[in-house]
């Protein structure tokens, strides 16, 4: 399954609003034109050709090489819920760290599903330590997971995993380390295999694709603590896994949207991994360049690469600064989420994004 | 949002397979060009008067005026065991029509919730009455549900749902009543208030579109029985449809997929159901006039507009003829599932096929 790569690559049409969301994020040309191939049936060996290159592909985007690969239709918060009710069982004690919209929501999801949660809360746009962690897994009995969110993308504040999941395995072997990677795989460094990962689930953003797939790695431990339920349990991250083994899928697979994720893994593939993740570093640190110029302060303490939630200069309001971008310069940013809704400003500087970073720069 | 209508709209490029089988359907040129839109975020005006619009061609396409309408992320069966599990509790009585693969699916799905599953089991092929359904659920003690495959996919077999649903609500007055409308609303006259329905699910097949959103019309009876749980409970109907009574959609939008979903559901409606059924009525007719000239006979005994299920002549292989379709002259037709495994042909008559019957039956 070839695709076309038009060049160049990321520009808009005239008149098209520049999106420096982290979600919904833009979507290339040469994506839209992947998703626009023929379909093909698939339950056909012309399908597993496919899906067999995809899933290789996936394995070199989280650095995967002896991991499980799969994909399912649904999005992110799809993924991670799937993920949470597949490999825990109610009763099941795991840690959950929690900083943010989005981890406190798959602690809350866990909760609801029967799971014992113990929190490691900070308030947002803060991380806890790898020591806190791990003392906290160590203070479990009987864990059986971890939960951390890698880039927490309501604050933009930045776990460093490689160390957590060391401090973590160091005083729990066996436990299931499941990542929320959303805003990071593909954007800034990540080693599913080298840091010791059991899940990582990202969705369609660093993938440049419209929403609709969300991908899994999974490790031997993680894979093994799958179970199979009914054959009909689209909820089972076991079906589309163990189906992910002889490239098939276990439903009406999503093959227009997969062309479209294919497309982005091959193109990240093509670039190389540190080109990228370079691209993205440049892209931020011109951004915060800027910020520093013209009085913009960094709301997390540590913070990624791949997304900058900052507070506007004194005296200006972020609700107002967004409003004025979009209506003069076609520049759309997100705002702030719960707590800091309309005190912030959240840009992202992956995908196309990493492109138009000198548009947003010229008008702050 | 508006969308360009390329003529003409069918055609296919030259050798590109012509692909009739009842999924995953070929999309036209006009569906990808909407896709390729421009991504909009879901949380904005825009979008809701986007979606706004889209929902109010669905209750179109659903003869639906009086409905609550939401779509969501998955497939055709995920919407299903979403419904499921969200119209009824553990425990409660329901009766299930099961006479192919995808009715037994729901009945073990059903099940596996929990649920106390009366089921109406008829040979692969054939349909139970109305009398016979309503027999059954007046029955059922204290039963809350029904769930009714309108056209069996498996089999081509066609309930007769006006008779049934008139049937079963004489017997059961506040009965919940599921229909599995996906080869059937907006291939054939399907009249979800006219005829009392409770709950109609289709996905991606009849509206020409790539798989991964699921559209829901609910009645006033079966939305007063959906309950809150948790926000992040991406299998509680109650979420979708709750959002989407004010045009929102409850997590990240598939906002690219429903731009085509929009697309076709503004399609039909320009060129009315009454057409659209007349065209799908003549692409059966059509090919039934060949069966019966070539020595082709009908699998199923009360058969659709919108599916043949077939035999080949006599002493003629089905999958021989498939190889031989497809090799020689791109044409693709589906095959038989599980005890009709290799003796039939499925071949489809809506969306782009009713355009290729033509082509299908200068071969046969």
């Amino acid at each position: 399954m070839s695709f076309m790569v038009s060049q160049p690559l990321f520009a808009s049409a005239a008149g098209e609003p520049i999106l420096l969301m982290p979600g919904p994020v833009p979507i290339p040309a040469f994506i839209h034109a992947a998703i626009a191939q023929p379909v093909i049936p698939h339950r056909t060996a012309a399908f597993r050709t496919f899906y067999r290159q995809l899933l290789d592909d996936l394995r070199y985007f989280f650095q995967a090489e002896n991991a499980h690969v799969c994909t399912m239709t649904g999005s992110g918060t799809y993924g991670m819920a799937v993920a949470i009710r597949s490999l825990f069982s109610d009763n099941d004690q795991i840690v959950v760290v929690t900083n943010g919209k989005f981890s406190e929501r798959w602690a809350g999801y866990a909760r609801s599903c029967g799971m014992s949660v113990a929190e490691v809360a900070k308030p947002w746009g803060e991380v806890p330590t790898a020591a806190e962690i791990a003392a906290a897994v160590a203070a479990t009995p009987n864990v059986k997971g971890v939960i951390i969110t890698h880039c927490e993308t309501s604050t933009g504040a930045l776990a460093d995993l490689e160390e957590i999941a060391f401090a973590v395995r160091r005083v729990a072997p066996d436990v299931v380390l499941l990542v929320d990677a959303m805003t990071t795989v593909g954007a800034i460094p990540f080693y599913f295999d080298a840091w010791g990962i059991d899940c990582a689930i990202t969705a369609q953003k660093t993938l440049m694709c419209p929403s609709g797939v969300v991908e899994f790695a999974l490790s031997d431990r993680a894979f093994a603590r799958l179970q199979p339920t009914h054959e009909g349990d689209f909820t089972n991250l076991f079906i589309y896994a163990i189906k992910a083994e002889t490239a098939n899928y276990p439903f009406t697979a999503p093959v227009n949207l997969l062309y479209g994720v294919a497309a982005g893994a091959a193109y990240l593939r093509k670039q190389s991994l540190p080109v990228i993740w370079n691209e993205v570093h440049a892209a931020a640190a011109q951004f915060r360049a800027t910020c520093q110029q013209r009085g913009y302060t960094h709301f997390p303490q540590q913070f990624s690469d791949s997304l900058s939630v900052v507070f506007p200069p004194a005296n200006v309001s972020a609700d107002t600064l967004r409003g004025t971008w979009e209506a003069e310069h076609g520049i759309i940013v997100s705002g702030g989420q719960e707590e800091i809704a309309g005190r912030v400003l959240r840009v992202a500087h992956f995908g196309v994004a990493a492109h138009n970073m000198a548009r947003l720069c010229a008008v702050m």
